[in-house]
Protein backbone atom coordinates (compact mmCIF):
# COMPACT_ATOMS: atom_id res chain seq x y z
CA UNK A 1 0.00 0.00 0.00
CA UNK A 2 1.34 3.22 -0.99
CA UNK A 3 2.05 6.07 2.10
CA UNK A 4 -0.90 8.11 3.09
CA UNK A 5 -0.60 12.12 2.18
CA UNK A 6 -1.22 14.26 4.97
CA UNK A 7 -1.70 18.09 4.81
CA UNK A 8 -0.72 20.24 7.14
CA UNK A 9 -1.83 23.60 8.52
CA UNK A 10 -2.06 25.23 11.59
CA UNK A 11 -3.29 29.00 12.65
CA UNK A 12 -0.37 29.69 14.72
CA UNK A 13 1.81 29.99 11.78
CA UNK A 14 4.31 28.05 9.92
CA UNK A 15 7.23 28.11 12.60
CA UNK A 16 5.05 27.72 15.58
CA UNK A 17 6.04 24.83 18.02
CA UNK A 18 3.37 23.13 18.18
CA UNK A 19 2.80 22.67 13.83
CA UNK A 20 6.99 21.36 13.99
CA UNK A 21 6.21 18.81 16.69
CA UNK A 22 3.03 17.65 14.43
CA UNK A 23 5.30 17.10 11.03
CA UNK A 24 7.31 15.53 12.91
CA UNK A 25 4.73 13.23 14.44
CA UNK A 26 3.13 12.79 10.82
CA UNK A 27 6.04 12.17 8.97
CA UNK A 28 6.26 8.95 10.46
CA UNK A 29 3.25 8.04 8.54
CA UNK A 30 3.43 9.17 5.32
CA UNK A 31 4.12 11.93 2.66
CA UNK A 32 3.39 15.31 4.79
CA UNK A 33 3.14 18.40 2.96
CA UNK A 34 2.64 21.78 4.93
CA UNK A 35 0.88 24.80 3.52
CA UNK A 36 0.84 27.13 6.68
CA UNK A 37 0.20 30.52 7.46
CA UNK A 38 3.30 32.66 7.61
CA UNK A 39 2.46 34.15 10.68
CA UNK A 40 -0.11 34.11 13.41
CA UNK A 41 -3.92 34.16 12.28
CA UNK A 42 -5.13 32.96 15.65
CA UNK A 43 -9.07 33.69 15.98
CA UNK A 44 -9.26 33.88 12.43
CA UNK A 45 -12.49 31.13 12.07
CA UNK A 46 -13.48 30.17 8.61
CA UNK A 47 -12.26 33.92 7.10
CA UNK A 48 -11.38 34.03 4.04
CA UNK A 49 -9.31 36.26 1.63
CA UNK A 50 -11.22 37.29 -1.05
CA UNK A 51 -10.13 40.88 -1.47
CA UNK A 52 -6.16 40.97 -1.57
CA UNK A 53 -4.07 38.50 -3.22
CA UNK A 54 -2.71 35.55 -1.47
CA UNK A 55 1.13 34.75 -1.71
CA UNK A 56 2.42 31.27 -1.05
CA UNK A 57 6.18 30.36 -1.82
CA UNK A 58 8.38 26.90 -0.76
CA UNK A 59 10.09 27.51 2.13
CA UNK A 60 12.46 25.11 4.18
CA UNK A 61 12.61 25.34 7.60
CA UNK A 62 14.21 22.04 8.67
CA UNK A 63 16.10 19.32 7.49
CA UNK A 64 12.89 17.10 7.57
CA UNK A 65 11.09 14.87 4.49
CA UNK A 66 8.07 17.08 4.60
CA UNK A 67 7.61 19.64 1.93
CA UNK A 68 6.46 22.80 3.24
CA UNK A 69 4.90 26.55 1.69
CA UNK A 70 4.45 29.38 3.57
CA UNK A 71 1.18 31.65 2.98
CA UNK A 72 0.03 35.25 3.73
CA UNK A 73 -3.72 33.81 3.63
CA UNK A 74 -5.80 32.75 6.25
CA UNK A 75 -5.45 28.62 7.46
CA UNK A 76 -9.04 28.04 5.99
CA UNK A 77 -7.39 29.56 2.64
CA UNK A 78 -4.29 27.86 3.36
CA UNK A 79 -6.26 24.35 2.86
CA UNK A 80 -8.13 25.73 -0.13
CA UNK A 81 -5.28 26.44 -1.78
CA UNK A 82 -3.49 23.00 -0.82
CA UNK A 83 -5.97 21.45 -2.49
CA UNK A 84 -6.59 23.21 -5.73
CA UNK A 85 -3.16 24.28 -6.84
CA UNK A 86 -0.59 22.65 -5.00
CA UNK A 87 -1.17 18.98 -3.77
CA UNK A 88 -1.37 16.67 -6.80
CA UNK A 89 -4.19 14.30 -5.42
CA UNK A 90 -6.82 14.35 -2.54
CA UNK A 91 -4.74 14.14 0.81
CA UNK A 92 -5.52 10.77 3.03
CA UNK A 93 -6.10 12.91 5.85
CA UNK A 94 -5.59 16.69 6.76
CA UNK A 95 -4.35 17.77 10.44
CA UNK A 96 -4.25 21.16 11.89
CA UNK A 97 -2.16 22.60 15.01
CA UNK A 98 -1.05 21.34 17.31
CA UNK A 99 -2.48 24.87 18.87
CA UNK A 100 -1.22 26.28 21.73
CA UNK A 101 -4.12 26.67 23.85
CA UNK A 102 -7.31 25.55 24.16
CA UNK A 103 -10.15 24.90 21.34
CA UNK A 104 -12.85 23.29 23.62
CA UNK A 105 -16.01 24.09 23.96
CA UNK A 106 -17.58 27.18 21.82
CA UNK A 107 -13.91 28.17 20.33
CA UNK A 108 -14.20 26.33 17.49
CA UNK A 109 -16.02 28.98 16.25
CA UNK A 110 -13.84 31.00 16.56
CA UNK A 111 -10.70 28.99 15.65
CA UNK A 112 -8.60 29.09 12.73
CA UNK A 113 -7.19 25.73 13.78
CA UNK A 114 -10.20 24.32 13.92
CA UNK A 115 -11.55 25.57 10.74
CA UNK A 116 -8.63 24.93 8.89
CA UNK A 117 -9.29 21.09 9.80
CA UNK A 118 -13.26 21.79 8.91
CA UNK A 119 -12.64 23.05 5.45
CA UNK A 120 -10.99 19.69 4.46
CA UNK A 121 -13.94 17.86 6.19
CA UNK A 122 -15.94 20.13 3.92
CA UNK A 123 -13.59 18.56 1.16
CA UNK A 124 -14.32 14.91 2.36
CA UNK A 125 -11.31 14.50 3.84
CA UNK A 126 -10.87 12.66 6.89
CA UNK A 127 -9.37 15.85 9.38
CA UNK A 128 -8.16 16.51 13.00
CA UNK A 129 -7.45 19.41 14.26
CA UNK A 130 -5.57 19.25 17.20
CA UNK A 131 -4.97 21.73 20.46
CA UNK A 132 -3.44 21.53 23.85
CA UNK A 133 -4.63 23.57 26.93
CA UNK A 134 -0.65 25.43 27.21
CA UNK A 135 -0.94 28.82 25.92
CA UNK A 136 2.51 28.76 26.09
CA UNK A 137 5.33 29.37 23.00
CA UNK A 138 7.05 26.64 25.07
CA UNK A 139 4.22 24.14 25.29
CA UNK A 140 5.43 20.45 26.92
CA UNK A 141 4.00 18.32 24.07
CA UNK A 142 6.04 15.01 25.36
CA UNK A 143 2.91 13.58 26.98
CA UNK A 144 0.45 14.34 24.56
CA UNK A 145 2.77 12.55 21.72
CA UNK A 146 1.70 9.03 21.67
CA UNK A 147 -1.76 9.81 22.50
CA UNK A 148 -1.47 12.11 19.13
CA UNK A 149 0.10 8.97 17.12
CA UNK A 150 -2.93 6.92 18.36
CA UNK A 151 -5.27 9.17 17.07
CA UNK A 152 -3.68 9.18 13.78
CA UNK A 153 -3.38 5.85 13.41
CA UNK A 154 -6.98 4.66 14.21
CA UNK A 155 -8.39 7.79 12.23
CA UNK A 156 -6.03 6.45 9.04
CA UNK A 157 -7.25 2.76 9.31
CA UNK A 158 -10.96 4.25 9.91
CA UNK A 159 -10.60 6.23 6.71
CA UNK A 160 -13.87 7.64 8.49
CA UNK A 161 -15.09 11.18 6.67
CA UNK A 162 -18.47 11.98 6.52
CA UNK A 163 -17.49 15.02 6.84
CA UNK A 164 -16.52 15.62 9.90
CA UNK A 165 -13.67 17.21 11.21
CA UNK A 166 -12.51 15.76 14.86
CA UNK A 167 -11.64 18.33 17.11
CA UNK A 168 -9.15 17.41 19.99
CA UNK A 169 -8.02 19.13 22.54
CA UNK A 170 -5.07 18.03 24.92
CA UNK A 171 -4.83 18.65 28.69
CA UNK A 172 -1.91 20.99 29.37
CA UNK A 173 0.98 18.50 31.15
CA UNK A 174 1.27 19.02 34.77
CA UNK A 175 3.62 17.03 36.91
CA UNK A 176 1.02 15.15 39.29
CA UNK A 177 -1.36 14.25 37.01
CA UNK A 178 -1.58 11.73 33.96
CA UNK A 179 -3.89 11.89 30.64
CA UNK A 180 -6.17 9.46 31.19
CA UNK A 181 -7.63 8.58 28.11
CA UNK A 182 -9.38 9.47 25.10
CA UNK A 183 -13.38 9.99 25.40
CA UNK A 184 -15.08 11.58 22.41
CA UNK A 185 -17.67 13.88 23.31
CA UNK A 186 -19.85 17.09 22.57
CA UNK A 187 -18.39 20.89 22.96
CA UNK A 188 -19.59 21.99 26.37
CA UNK A 189 -21.76 25.09 26.72
CA UNK A 190 -19.79 27.97 27.45
CA UNK A 191 -19.11 31.30 26.56
CA UNK A 192 -16.64 34.39 26.95
CA UNK A 193 -17.76 37.16 29.06
CA UNK A 194 -15.84 39.93 27.24
CA UNK A 195 -14.44 43.51 28.12
CA UNK A 196 -12.53 45.90 26.23
CA UNK A 197 -9.49 47.83 27.39
CA UNK A 198 -9.38 51.07 26.33
CA UNK A 199 -6.66 53.35 25.68
CA UNK A 200 -5.01 56.29 24.41
CA UNK A 201 -2.33 56.10 21.23
CA UNK A 202 0.60 58.49 21.57
CA UNK A 203 -1.54 60.88 19.18
CA UNK A 204 -4.43 60.77 22.06
CA UNK A 205 -6.65 58.66 19.96
CA UNK A 206 -8.66 56.22 21.84
CA UNK A 207 -8.21 52.64 20.93
CA UNK A 208 -9.52 49.06 22.03
CA UNK A 209 -8.21 45.71 23.23
CA UNK A 210 -10.32 42.88 23.56
CA UNK A 211 -10.01 40.65 26.77
CA UNK A 212 -12.30 38.36 28.68
CA UNK A 213 -12.88 34.90 31.07
CA UNK A 214 -14.45 32.20 29.67
CA UNK A 215 -17.05 30.63 31.78
CA UNK A 216 -18.72 27.07 31.57
CA UNK A 217 -21.96 26.83 32.53
CA UNK A 218 -22.30 23.00 31.57
CA UNK A 219 -22.59 20.40 34.06
CA UNK A 220 -22.67 17.72 32.16
CA UNK A 221 -19.86 14.96 32.55
CA UNK A 222 -19.20 14.10 28.90
CA UNK A 223 -18.63 17.50 27.62
CA UNK A 224 -15.38 18.45 26.53
CA UNK A 225 -14.74 21.23 29.27
CA UNK A 226 -15.28 19.07 32.00
CA UNK A 227 -13.50 15.78 30.67
CA UNK A 228 -10.43 17.86 30.02
CA UNK A 229 -10.64 19.14 33.68
CA UNK A 230 -10.65 15.81 34.48
CA UNK A 231 -7.33 15.40 32.25
CA UNK A 232 -8.96 13.30 29.84
CA UNK A 233 -8.05 14.22 25.96
CA UNK A 234 -11.95 14.89 24.24
CA UNK A 235 -12.18 14.39 21.04
CA UNK A 236 -15.78 16.49 19.43
CA UNK A 237 -17.22 15.58 16.34
CA UNK A 238 -17.80 19.03 14.89
CA UNK A 239 -19.69 19.39 11.17
CA UNK A 240 -20.28 22.39 9.26
CA UNK A 241 -24.09 22.86 9.20
CA UNK A 242 -25.21 24.70 11.50
CA UNK A 243 -29.24 24.40 11.38
CA UNK A 244 -30.39 24.08 14.19
CA UNK A 245 -32.75 21.30 13.34
CA UNK A 246 -34.99 20.67 16.67
CA UNK A 247 -35.75 24.32 16.56
CA UNK A 248 -37.04 24.26 13.16
CA UNK A 249 -40.54 23.79 14.62
CA UNK A 250 -40.60 26.34 16.81
CA UNK A 251 -39.61 28.69 14.37
CA UNK A 252 -41.95 27.81 12.02
CA UNK A 253 -44.74 27.93 14.22
CA UNK A 254 -43.43 31.86 14.51
CA UNK A 255 -43.72 32.46 10.87
CA UNK A 256 -46.84 29.67 10.32
CA UNK A 257 -49.12 32.60 8.67
CA UNK A 258 -46.56 33.27 6.43
CA UNK B 1 -43.81 49.84 26.96
CA UNK B 2 -40.51 51.31 26.15
CA UNK B 3 -39.24 51.21 22.50
CA UNK B 4 -37.10 48.09 21.58
CA UNK B 5 -33.03 48.65 21.27
CA UNK B 6 -31.90 47.62 18.35
CA UNK B 7 -28.45 47.06 17.46
CA UNK B 8 -27.53 46.92 14.01
CA UNK B 9 -24.42 45.48 12.18
CA UNK B 10 -23.10 44.46 8.80
CA UNK B 11 -20.19 43.13 7.20
CA UNK B 12 -20.19 45.03 3.61
CA UNK B 13 -19.31 48.23 5.76
CA UNK B 14 -21.29 51.13 7.36
CA UNK B 15 -21.68 52.72 3.69
CA UNK B 16 -23.23 49.71 1.91
CA UNK B 17 -26.73 50.33 0.46
CA UNK B 18 -28.35 47.06 2.39
CA UNK B 19 -26.97 48.65 6.10
CA UNK B 20 -28.51 52.32 5.17
CA UNK B 21 -31.80 50.02 4.22
CA UNK B 22 -31.85 48.28 6.93
CA UNK B 23 -31.27 51.28 9.06
CA UNK B 24 -34.25 52.87 7.99
CA UNK B 25 -36.35 49.88 8.54
CA UNK B 26 -35.05 49.66 12.34
CA UNK B 27 -35.70 53.33 12.78
CA UNK B 28 -39.43 52.50 12.58
CA UNK B 29 -39.44 50.04 15.39
CA UNK B 30 -37.07 51.52 18.21
CA UNK B 31 -34.16 52.95 19.12
CA UNK B 32 -30.88 51.71 16.82
CA UNK B 33 -27.74 51.69 17.29
CA UNK B 34 -24.97 50.95 14.20
CA UNK B 35 -21.80 49.51 14.82
CA UNK B 36 -20.18 48.58 11.64
CA UNK B 37 -16.90 47.64 10.17
CA UNK B 38 -15.16 51.18 8.26
CA UNK B 39 -15.04 48.98 5.27
CA UNK B 40 -15.98 45.90 3.30
CA UNK B 41 -15.19 42.61 5.50
CA UNK B 42 -17.03 40.04 3.41
CA UNK B 43 -16.11 36.57 3.89
CA UNK B 44 -14.56 37.40 7.26
CA UNK B 45 -16.79 34.62 9.21
CA UNK B 46 -16.53 34.66 13.32
CA UNK B 47 -12.77 36.05 13.00
CA UNK B 48 -11.92 38.31 16.08
CA UNK B 49 -9.34 41.19 16.70
CA UNK B 50 -6.52 40.22 19.21
CA UNK B 51 -3.14 41.32 17.77
CA UNK B 52 -4.10 44.68 16.53
CA UNK B 53 -5.96 47.41 18.52
CA UNK B 54 -9.77 48.29 17.41
CA UNK B 55 -10.88 51.30 16.43
CA UNK B 56 -14.56 52.33 16.87
CA UNK B 57 -15.64 55.81 16.50
CA UNK B 58 -18.88 57.90 16.54
CA UNK B 59 -19.81 58.65 12.53
CA UNK B 60 -23.14 60.91 11.31
CA UNK B 61 -23.60 59.19 7.80
CA UNK B 62 -27.06 60.67 7.00
CA UNK B 63 -30.22 62.34 8.82
CA UNK B 64 -31.82 59.42 9.97
CA UNK B 65 -32.44 59.23 13.79
CA UNK B 66 -29.77 56.33 14.45
CA UNK B 67 -26.97 56.40 16.50
CA UNK B 68 -23.51 55.19 14.53
CA UNK B 69 -20.35 54.11 15.16
CA UNK B 70 -18.00 52.86 12.65
CA UNK B 71 -15.19 50.00 13.57
CA UNK B 72 -12.01 49.27 12.44
CA UNK B 73 -12.83 45.20 13.54
CA UNK B 74 -14.59 42.35 12.16
CA UNK B 75 -18.69 42.07 12.18
CA UNK B 76 -18.41 39.84 15.19
CA UNK B 77 -15.55 42.91 16.89
CA UNK B 78 -18.18 45.13 16.48
CA UNK B 79 -21.08 43.17 18.10
CA UNK B 80 -18.79 42.35 21.07
CA UNK B 81 -17.86 46.12 21.34
CA UNK B 82 -21.35 47.22 21.44
CA UNK B 83 -22.23 44.82 23.87
CA UNK B 84 -19.07 45.54 26.40
CA UNK B 85 -18.56 48.67 25.46
CA UNK B 86 -21.39 51.33 23.56
CA UNK B 87 -24.77 50.28 24.65
CA UNK B 88 -25.84 51.05 27.94
CA UNK B 89 -28.17 47.50 28.05
CA UNK B 90 -28.64 44.50 26.13
CA UNK B 91 -30.24 45.10 22.97
CA UNK B 92 -33.76 43.47 22.34
CA UNK B 93 -32.64 42.60 18.90
CA UNK B 94 -29.44 42.32 16.87
CA UNK B 95 -30.29 43.02 13.01
CA UNK B 96 -26.91 42.04 10.40
CA UNK B 97 -27.28 42.61 6.76
CA UNK B 98 -28.81 43.26 4.41
CA UNK B 99 -26.00 41.52 2.62
CA UNK B 100 -25.19 41.92 -0.73
CA UNK B 101 -25.28 38.52 -1.97
CA UNK B 102 -26.42 35.15 -0.80
CA UNK B 103 -25.82 33.67 2.89
CA UNK B 104 -27.80 30.42 2.01
CA UNK B 105 -26.26 27.23 2.88
CA UNK B 106 -22.71 26.63 3.76
CA UNK B 107 -21.90 29.93 2.89
CA UNK B 108 -23.04 30.44 6.63
CA UNK B 109 -19.60 29.39 7.44
CA UNK B 110 -17.79 32.18 5.68
CA UNK B 111 -20.19 34.76 6.50
CA UNK B 112 -19.27 37.89 8.26
CA UNK B 113 -23.31 38.73 8.23
CA UNK B 114 -24.18 35.69 9.41
CA UNK B 115 -21.46 35.36 11.84
CA UNK B 116 -22.04 39.07 13.56
CA UNK B 117 -25.92 37.56 14.50
CA UNK B 118 -24.24 34.42 15.64
CA UNK B 119 -22.49 36.24 17.97
CA UNK B 120 -25.55 39.03 19.33
CA UNK B 121 -27.13 35.21 19.55
CA UNK B 122 -24.36 33.57 21.79
CA UNK B 123 -24.97 36.45 24.19
CA UNK B 124 -28.79 35.61 24.52
CA UNK B 125 -30.22 38.48 22.05
CA UNK B 126 -32.91 37.64 19.06
CA UNK B 127 -31.02 38.16 15.84
CA UNK B 128 -31.33 38.33 12.69
CA UNK B 129 -28.76 37.75 9.45
CA UNK B 130 -30.69 39.65 6.35
CA UNK B 131 -29.07 38.53 2.91
CA UNK B 132 -30.18 39.53 -0.83
CA UNK B 133 -29.56 36.95 -3.62
CA UNK B 134 -28.04 40.32 -5.51
CA UNK B 135 -24.33 40.89 -5.32
CA UNK B 136 -24.89 44.66 -7.42
CA UNK B 137 -24.13 47.93 -5.21
CA UNK B 138 -27.49 49.17 -6.64
CA UNK B 139 -29.11 45.76 -5.27
CA UNK B 140 -32.89 46.19 -5.23
CA UNK B 141 -34.52 46.40 -2.22
CA UNK B 142 -38.08 47.36 -2.72
CA UNK B 143 -40.28 43.59 -3.04
CA UNK B 144 -37.82 42.66 0.06
CA UNK B 145 -38.93 45.43 2.43
CA UNK B 146 -42.74 44.43 3.62
CA UNK B 147 -41.20 40.88 4.37
CA UNK B 148 -38.13 42.25 6.24
CA UNK B 149 -40.84 44.26 8.21
CA UNK B 150 -43.20 41.21 9.10
CA UNK B 151 -40.02 38.99 9.61
CA UNK B 152 -38.99 41.96 12.73
CA UNK B 153 -42.10 42.58 14.05
CA UNK B 154 -42.62 38.47 14.57
CA UNK B 155 -39.26 38.35 16.09
CA UNK B 156 -39.67 41.33 18.45
CA UNK B 157 -42.78 39.82 19.40
CA UNK B 158 -42.13 36.33 19.82
CA UNK B 159 -38.58 37.74 22.12
CA UNK B 160 -37.89 34.21 20.81
CA UNK B 161 -33.72 33.30 21.47
CA UNK B 162 -32.52 30.20 22.70
CA UNK B 163 -29.33 31.22 21.48
CA UNK B 164 -30.48 30.84 17.99
CA UNK B 165 -29.60 33.60 14.99
CA UNK B 166 -32.53 33.61 12.08
CA UNK B 167 -30.47 33.37 8.87
CA UNK B 168 -32.76 34.92 6.16
CA UNK B 169 -31.78 35.14 2.53
CA UNK B 170 -34.11 37.05 0.16
CA UNK B 171 -34.39 35.96 -3.66
CA UNK B 172 -33.47 38.46 -6.10
CA UNK B 173 -35.85 40.64 -7.44
CA UNK B 174 -37.03 40.11 -11.01
CA UNK B 175 -39.90 41.27 -13.22
CA UNK B 176 -42.11 38.34 -13.75
CA UNK B 177 -41.58 36.27 -10.46
CA UNK B 178 -43.18 37.75 -7.27
CA UNK B 179 -41.84 36.31 -3.76
CA UNK B 180 -44.00 33.52 -2.78
CA UNK B 181 -43.60 33.95 0.60
CA UNK B 182 -41.14 32.75 3.84
CA UNK B 183 -39.98 29.65 4.51
CA UNK B 184 -38.71 28.03 7.55
CA UNK B 185 -36.04 25.66 6.72
CA UNK B 186 -32.39 23.87 6.89
CA UNK B 187 -29.66 24.98 5.41
CA UNK B 188 -29.01 22.87 2.26
CA UNK B 189 -26.09 20.75 1.35
CA UNK B 190 -23.82 22.21 -0.77
CA UNK B 191 -20.23 23.20 -1.41
CA UNK B 192 -17.84 25.87 -3.13
CA UNK B 193 -15.37 23.88 -6.09
CA UNK B 194 -13.01 26.41 -6.50
CA UNK B 195 -9.85 27.48 -8.21
CA UNK B 196 -7.24 30.07 -7.91
CA UNK B 197 -5.73 32.29 -10.67
CA UNK B 198 -2.23 32.41 -10.87
CA UNK B 199 -0.76 35.78 -11.50
CA UNK B 200 2.36 37.93 -11.31
CA UNK B 201 2.69 40.98 -9.97
CA UNK B 202 4.21 43.70 -11.38
CA UNK B 203 7.60 42.46 -9.49
CA UNK B 204 7.60 38.96 -11.42
CA UNK B 205 6.31 37.37 -8.08
CA UNK B 206 3.14 34.67 -8.23
CA UNK B 207 0.34 35.84 -6.51
CA UNK B 208 -3.17 33.62 -6.00
CA UNK B 209 -6.77 35.04 -6.45
CA UNK B 210 -9.60 32.84 -5.30
CA UNK B 211 -12.38 32.25 -7.61
CA UNK B 212 -15.50 29.16 -7.58
CA UNK B 213 -18.55 27.59 -8.57
CA UNK B 214 -21.36 27.05 -6.29
CA UNK B 215 -22.36 23.27 -6.38
CA UNK B 216 -26.00 22.32 -4.46
CA UNK B 217 -25.97 18.04 -3.87
CA UNK B 218 -29.41 18.23 -2.51
CA UNK B 219 -32.60 17.56 -3.30
CA UNK B 220 -34.77 18.00 -0.81
CA UNK B 221 -37.46 19.85 -0.51
CA UNK B 222 -36.72 22.04 2.75
CA UNK B 223 -33.36 23.05 1.99
CA UNK B 224 -32.77 27.06 1.61
CA UNK B 225 -31.41 26.72 -2.03
CA UNK B 226 -34.13 25.01 -3.55
CA UNK B 227 -36.91 27.11 -1.56
CA UNK B 228 -34.76 30.18 -2.92
CA UNK B 229 -34.92 28.93 -6.43
CA UNK B 230 -38.69 28.74 -6.14
CA UNK B 231 -38.46 32.33 -5.10
CA UNK B 232 -38.75 32.25 -0.99
CA UNK B 233 -37.55 33.90 1.43
CA UNK B 234 -35.81 31.27 3.59
CA UNK B 235 -35.48 31.37 7.88
CA UNK B 236 -32.47 28.92 8.81
CA UNK B 237 -32.38 28.67 12.53
CA UNK B 238 -28.72 28.65 13.56
CA UNK B 239 -27.21 27.46 16.60
CA UNK B 240 -23.15 27.52 17.34
CA UNK B 241 -23.08 24.10 19.00
CA UNK B 242 -21.25 22.59 15.79
CA UNK B 243 -21.19 19.39 17.43
CA UNK B 244 -22.60 16.71 15.04
CA UNK B 245 -23.97 14.48 18.23
CA UNK B 246 -25.82 11.74 15.65
CA UNK B 247 -22.25 10.96 14.92
CA UNK B 248 -20.64 10.70 18.21
CA UNK B 249 -21.25 7.05 18.69
CA UNK B 250 -19.68 6.28 14.90
CA UNK B 251 -16.68 8.33 16.49
CA UNK B 252 -16.84 6.35 19.77
CA UNK B 253 -16.60 2.97 18.11
CA UNK B 254 -13.46 4.22 16.38
CA UNK B 255 -12.17 5.09 19.80
CA UNK B 256 -13.07 2.62 21.86
CA UNK B 257 -10.40 1.11 23.22
CA UNK B 258 -8.69 4.27 24.41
Amino acid sequence: MSKPLILITNDDGIHSPGLRKLIKIANTFGKVVVVAPDGPRSAQSHAITLETPIRCNRIVIDDGKQIEFSCSGTPVDCVKLALNKILDRKPDLCLSGINHGSNSSINVIYSGTVSAATEAAINEIPSIGFSILDYSFNADFLEAEPFINRIITKVLKSKYSNNLCLNVNIPKSISNQLIKGIKVCNQANAKWVEQFEERLDPMGKRYFWLKGDFIVNDSSKNCDENLLKDHYITIVPIKYDMTSYKEIEDIQNIFKNE
